[in-house]
């Protein structure tokens, strides 16, 4: 794993949430993109080699929906830079780690990714990352 | 703000998760730090231009037991990079974040830090750093 790719932070109210996260951050969102498959919109922070990604719900009972019940707005994964996904899946899954999906799909921002359970990694949502 | 200095995980079990992170990013911790003022032992990995925190609490009834006992294991806090503590302190708190400490704190990693009160941050536990 190379580097932090970017941190995922569910927020109920994207426009609000930009508007406060650009002002912490001192600089504006460079980009907004929604992923149908996942049923919610991102926008995207520049923070060095990382990035920060806004996640809001588009379809009630989404993902980032269940979590905000559970556990309010904030931090919800992060994700990793990997070369090869397919090798890193391979090595993780060896590892003992609970991968959540068998292969690699298409998330936001052009890349390849993979989510490992939360119950195998410390209760931290971790997301590989490659660019497609 | 410059960069993700450290993305925090509170952990229970120091020694369990450093083994379990380690495999997790295929690399070792490469120091272990006790913070007595904040009741914390603290293991750190490199990333990239980041590194990721473990935090353990020493003390029972440390910051860091009570973020366990309320939300588990997983992402406690993330660090931001600044070259001004001071001059970003009073940025923030001119913006309408809610500070943590008045006066910036001395941190793990030789840093001097302030924390910003996630109920003014979209739930998320911002740590300003500066190297000291």
């Amino acid at each position: 794993m190379r580097k932090i790719e970017h941190l995922g932070i569910a927020v109920s109210d994207l426009e609000k949430s930009n508007a406060l996260i650009a002002k912490l951050l001192g600089r504006e969102p460079y980009k907004e993109e929604s992923v149908e498959s996942e049923g919610v919109t991102t926008s995207f922070f520049e923070l060095g080699e990382s990035k920060i990604e806004l996640v809001a719900s588009e379809k009630p009972g989404s993902a980032i929906d269940k979590f905000i019940a559970k556990k309010g707005e904030g931090i919800h994964h992060i994700a990793m830079a990997v070369d090869d996904i397919h090798a890193e899946m391979r090595r993780l899954k060896e590892e003992g780690f609970i991968l959540l999906n068998e292969k690699p799909k298409k998330g936001a921002d052009n890349k390849l990714i993979c989510f490992l359970h939360p119950k195998s990694t410390n209760g931290v949502l971790v997301e590989l990352c490659q660019d497609a």
